[in-house]
């Protein structure tokens, strides 16, 4: 049974009629292409194939099933030869995306299409690569889901209105795929928010069999079309302990926040000023052009320079409060705050062991001659290890950033080339440059999902 | 042999004849009373008894052997007694210190006079309590010293000078028995010296029988009356590498000032004024009056404290370079530097994990609740645990230090009562105060030994 808000929030996330006599239309013009080539078989999967795609979705997965007999050499060569073909003769402009091999991506009426070679094998314990697990997927929720598809629509909204739908990277979220097996697990929207009430990191749901393998991930959903994977395994502890928080705060008090969030207030230069000035701490940002790939590429590089940038303030005595990051269209930026953004001058060098003889002797030598002038206590050991006090190099957290040093941490290829072109430091109120309101203000008053709700 | 440096040394540390004539009539006199009883036997021991004290060592030890037939509690009453009717003859007043037990100290002619019971045993093997092992020792050392007298001075003066001269807790340096063993055992000063230069933590030196236990300090040296004892077991491992280093620069480049330091530079406010400045950081001091215990007693209680305030600034989040504390006659002082003395405003406060249901309710309720209006961002999960962003009670680090949090820390009962007659907090240059000039002096500019002697 749905309540009341769960019946109105339907209305307001099932597909128009338009909406899905636009999908199915090009999707089966797609479908035609492929079929009509010979070479493999078109068949819709994800959301649009199990009817579980929420209003608003304008992703479309088509996969061209090949014989299992190709190599996996040919069925990528003419996988992507075919799917040109198919996009060229839909009059739609594709480009390469990578998953563990090549497909191929193209708008077609404002739809997002991915068209995906992969053998046509005869049970998931065949499968030769990722891609070939969709197909089985799809049929086992068409098979599987029964009266769910509201169910699943509504557990959907509810993840992505809490921000934590999506399997990728920057999300560590739940998948579609996932959504529909806990709502076929459980027998419902209802039954899920319920359980998940109560998880606890190491829960394991198995839809079929059992697993025939260990799994660490927080959360394990053995797949019922191969029970060596996980289908949980991309949700991070923290987006799991999200949702498990949303699914009590659900229970608590419904409301229609749960499913379509209000938007969030604006930020301005002068409120993040006084949100500042009250916290007492120091923001910097990390500003620069993003490298002209796809977020797949782009973002974990991001992440990956968020945390060398991180390492470089701890590194050189700066206290770090957060760090995050954000790829926009045109820019990127890496956003800090820090305890103070002055730290001071004296710095504790550890040197080698006293027993180390020939080091000990060296740094002695260096630190009682050439670089005497500069020391300003020390050396002296602590435990049997030396240590000399010493001037900072940097004492002020923008110069720092500002510095070649930026250049010498691990940033990941693209953001190297890209750094190469320059940065901008940014500082505090500063922080906030347009396409980055939001960021900067999330940033700044960072709470859980249900708390935005609730607030 | 001797160098030309080490000879002119010498003719500076061995005692007058004037010294040693009183010294000898002050034992000699307390001795008489002792055996005169015929309750014990008195008996020289210590440096004075070896003939191993060095110019202006004003400590007199006398024990008194009682028969081995005795109880422990007799020997501590009769002990007592007799040292009190002993002092009393001799017009000293005496007061009680204690060791393992009860024993005597007064102040003869501006010597240091210790008058201690114990028992008379058979061998180091029979020995009943610490204190009855010293008659061994004494007696070793006088079978065993032959030539070496004046290595043991030379090695006495060098440690003293070096600052790792005395086995109390304050200084974990090297006793005079222990320097008596090493010249003993490698043969000489100049072999010490050449000997500790490549020492390592975990060195055994057996001077007779090899040890009859594990014995897990820096530096082992088994004690030839009793191989269950490590001689060096006060040792710690910061001044046995004081002494490593120093030995080392010894042989490198021997000079007058390794035995006899020239009086450091003094310091002014306006000096430490200008240290601090360079440096970046803050100074305070906590200071108060002194609890009318002797060092034994205090200065363990104090090192406590200064321990505890440490982790107290620390909780609070303020940042520490170090810490240091001073015992002085009639204040003490707690001297801490650190990063800053401001901290942010705001506090990161760790909640619960979000799958213990009934505390992180609670916590959600009470920061979503009464305490909303002062929360800065949050709660927010992190890896499945709950963190709020909160205003910090003290963002000044003097603050802090006169709040009542300081009585709440682990301080020591004699400093606890002390403190309750109130406390002053310093800052900066204002923690150069009569009695601890030098001391914030040595903080400021703390060197190795070594380091000192050649700056």
């Amino acid at each position: 049974m749905k309540s009341p808000l769960e019946k109105e929030v339907l209305t307001k996330v099932r597909p128009t009629d338009e909406e899905i006599c636009q999908v199915c239309a090009v999707a089966a013009r797609i479908i035609d292409e492929v079929d009509k080539s010979g070479l493999a078989e078109g068949m819709v999967v994800g959301s649009v194939a199990r009817d579980t795609w929420v209003r608003g979705d304008r992703d479309l997965d088509i996969f061209m099933l090949f014989p299992p007999d190709l190599s996996r050499e040919d069925l990528e060569h003419e996988g992507l030869a075919l799917a040109y073909r198919v996009f060229t003769a839909l009059g739609a402009r594709a480009h390469e995306k990578y998953a563990e091999h090549p497909y191929l991506n193209a708008t077609l009426e404002g739809l997002d299409v991915d068209l995906v070679p992969c053998y046509r094998v005869a049970s998931g314990y065949e499968i030769r690569s990722a891609v070939d697990r969709t197909p089985f997927h799809t049929r086992y929720v068409k098979a599987h889901i029964g009266d769910y598809r509201d169910d699943v629509l509504l557990l959907k909204q509810f993840a992505i209105s809490g921000g934590v739908y999506g399997s990728d990277q920057m999300t560590g979220g739940f998948s579609g795929y996932l959504c529909e097996l806990l709502v076929i697990h459980y027998g419902g929207f209802h039954r899920v928010i319920q359980a998940a009430s109560r998880w606890r990191p190491g829960t394991v749901i198995a839809v079929e069999a059992e697993g025939n393998r260990e799994f660490h991930e927080p959360l394990i959903v053995i797949d019922p079309v191969d029970p060596g994977r996980n289908v949980a395994a991309a949700l991070s502890l923290t987006r799991m302990a999200d949702f498990v928080e949303l699914c009590r705060g659900y229970l608590t008090a419904p409301k229609e926040a749960f499913f379509l969030s209000p938007a969030p207030p604006g930020i301005t230069r002068d409120m993040v000023e006084d949100i500042i000035r009250d916290r007492g701490t120091a923001l910097y940002a990390l500003v620069f052009m993003t490298p002209p790939y796809i977020e797949e590429v782009v973002v974990p590089q991001l992440k990956r320079s968020e945390a060398s940038l991180a390492s470089l303030f701890t590194r050189h005595g700066f206290h770090l409060t957060r760090a995050d990051s954000k790829m926009n269209g045109i820019r990127s930026m890496v956003l800090v705050e820090l305890e103070s953004g002055s730290a001071p001058r004296v710095r504790r060098h550890r040197g080698p062991p006293v027993w180390n003889l020939e080091n000990a002797e060296k740094f002695l030598a260096k630190y009682l001659g050439p670089d005497a002038s500069s020391v300003f206590a020390g050396p002296y050991n602590e435990e049997g290890v030396y240590i000399v006090e010493v001037p900072r190099a940097y004492t002020d957290a923008g110069s720092l950033l500002a510095s070649p040093e930026v250049m010498g941490v691990g940033l990941g290829k693209h953001i190297r080339i890209a750094l190469e072109g320059g940065w901008e430091v940014l500082k505090d109120e500063e922080c906030v440059i347009p396409g980055f309101e939001e960021f900067v203000r999330d940033f700044l008053g960072k709470s859980s999902p249900l708390v935005k709700v609730i607030r």
